[in-house]
């Protein structure tokens, strides 16, 4: 199959970029004895979780219970659900459990351990719960220093139905740095935040097996590792323009573009539109925080893959994308029916819309495609 | 199956509040001569497709190739396809018409429509074209006074694969109106801009046999419908905040909610955290443009579906909805695990999230599941 045959609109994955993230990734961390265990909640696709765990320990991060029924159906048997759980879950996660699974999950509250505590019981489970950290993003978890930290962690010892797997954090804040000295500060307070909130549970002779830190900007740019146990990136292996305006790739890494057709012309307000709108694309406008003439993607040439002139996606409604440019739009170039490829402000919800990829290879063919790789979507 | 045992996020659906929308845009094309043939992209399923065209002549609208094989493959034999088509779909296109269904198309390019007769007469169909009209709105579609209009006209009767199947207007630009008096002004001209382009067509000797006009704040406040044939409205079916906050309808007839759990406490931050984030509501912001305290979406309790305070998800990351209200946060109402419902700005993009809902059913027990309805995602 052809490139130029697929129907639109249609995620495209470039495996060339995408083992080359991963192999990146992968020798940042190489003899650090820092383990990495990749976040699929970008990706959601067994083969792509294969090839990033090639060389790794094996474990994986998911954000869906979707997620690790089908990674742990596809042969991912360590699995960390790194979203804070809900009580009423823990029977499903004991259910597979049942078929052999090393599940993990995550809490920051005392009530939640509790529940979740009595609820594995209740199971005939033995779960191990991490402690969400809260290292300055602001989003979840506990701070390392207050008392909130040593009380969960005494419900979860002190229960029979759990255990203190460690404590966990994400630096969520590094998504909006301004530049890479930025995000070096803000990887040095991730680390510090597990590391002491680590060694505050050894003082209380709480063990603490795992100290995991984890965001695609802090594991490209971060100086020290000292203290970590595992690191948890995911975007890394497809990038996106949120990234690229980071800092954390350039724009010819992201590896992941939605393909469109050209439908309409509209010559007096200088704009084609495309098959591509706000299902096809997402909303997300993170990368206009860096980049001007961003809007909902760039818009690439769909053999090559390179940007054609300033051309982005100014507006999008429900199936149609408006494309323009400071330029102008080359409409000769771009007849209705024309195919260009979109490059998404942010992988993880723009590949949320789609069921599967199409595989190519930039290295060879790049108008073949290789392969079709489903994806696990919804809760 | 109780709404509270159901697994979050999820997509619930009101039947009685549906039915009494659908109701309600029913008596409004009432006697007027207008036929209704709802939009079909907001609720992409056939069990609402049915009651949404009881007591109508059976057409309906769809917005993706997806949702023209989906509803043919459930009965439904008179389908509007109204997004600009590309000439690579037609082949598609005539594998469903011969099983029969009766399919019309879209466009607004005289070299389109060349290349989409072309190729319907090399498919062997007589393919009905509608040209689209701007009638303000400025996404799409050629002016009624222009060259454009007749030449595509004349490329569609004067080819073997294709016939003019009319004009078709979206009033696009309706929501963004500032106030109810806005909303009538755009009807009128969404109204003559198609009995316009039909009155030229006419004149150049092309028979018009449909001039169809659409979108749910036009259907709601339009004061004619002369020389019209057709409505095309489709998120009256459920509404949204959106659609509340332009004045087509009141928050509580909004049909369609997220249940979502409360994953985590930030009291510090006065916020709590929900399961429900950018994938579960879309990053769809549009009501914050009439309405504050909105965020992404109004927090209700789950079984009534009463606002709780004046709780929104104020910030959205890929799993986490972050919640708050100007009166602070009732965490000891809002435990982790409690089940919240939230109203989305946008119900067209939000339930896209989804494969299907949970029925519930308001005029009676509300927390009683009464069914559940698949959906027709992707393209």
């Amino acid at each position: 199959m052809k490139l130029s045959d697929v129907a639109t609109p249609a995620l495209i994955l470039d495996r060339a970029r995408l083992e080359a993230n991963i192999a990146r990734m992968a020798q940042r961390f190489e003899g650090t004895g820092v383990r990495l265990r990749p976040h699929l909640k970008t990706a959601k696709s067994a083969e792509v979780a294969r090839l990033a765990t090639v060389g790794q320990f094996g474990g994986i991060t998911v954000s869906t219970l979707a997620e690790a029924r089908y990674f742990a159906g596809h042969g991912f048997a360590d699995i960390t659900y790194a979203v804070g759980l809900v009580p009423a879950k823990v029977a499903a996660l004991a259910e597979l459990m049942a078929t052999g699974i090393a599940l993990t999950v995550l809490t920051d509250n005392a009530a939640a351990a509790r529940a979740i505590a009595d609820e594995a019981a209740r199971c005939g489970i033995l779960l191990p719960v991490l402690i969400e950290i809260d290292s300055g993003a602001h989003r979840a978890g506990v701070v390392p220093d207050g008392s909130e930290l040593p009380e969960i962690a005494k419900v979860l010892d002190g229960s029979e139905g759990t255990s203190v797997a460690g404590v966990l954090t994400h630096a969520g804040h590094a998504y909006h740095c301004d530049g890479i000295e930025g995000i070096k500060r803000i990887a040095e307070d991730e680390r510090r935040a597990v590391v002491d909130a680590a060694a505050r549970l050894a003082e209380a002779g709480i063990p603490c097996p795992t100290v995991s830190a984890g965001s695609t900007p802090t594991a490209v740019h971060g100086e020290s590792v000292e203290g970590l146990t595992e690191f948890r990136p995911g975007v890394y292996m497809f990038f996106d323009l949120d990234q690229a305006g980071i800092g954390a790739c350039a724009p010819h890494d992201i590896a992941v573009s939605v393909l469109a057709s050209v439908i309409g012309h509209q010559t007096e307000h200088g704009r084609v539109n495309i098959d591509a709108g706000s299902l096809a694309l997402s909303q997300d406008a993170s990368a206009n925080e860096f980049f001007g003439e961003t809007g909902y993607g760039w818009v690439m040439d769909a053999a090559g893959g390179a940007r054609i002139g300033k051309l982005h996606v100014e507006g999008v409604n429900q199936e149609h994308g408006m494309v323009t440019g400071p330029g102008g739009v080359p409409f000769g170039d771009l007849p209705v029916g024309a195919k260009i490829r979109v490059l998404p402000n942010h992988a993880c919800i723009t590949a949320a819309a789609y069921d599967k990829y199409f595989v190519i290879d930039s290295s060879g063919d790049a108008n073949k495609v290789v392969a079709e790789w489903d994806r696990v979507n919804g809760w």
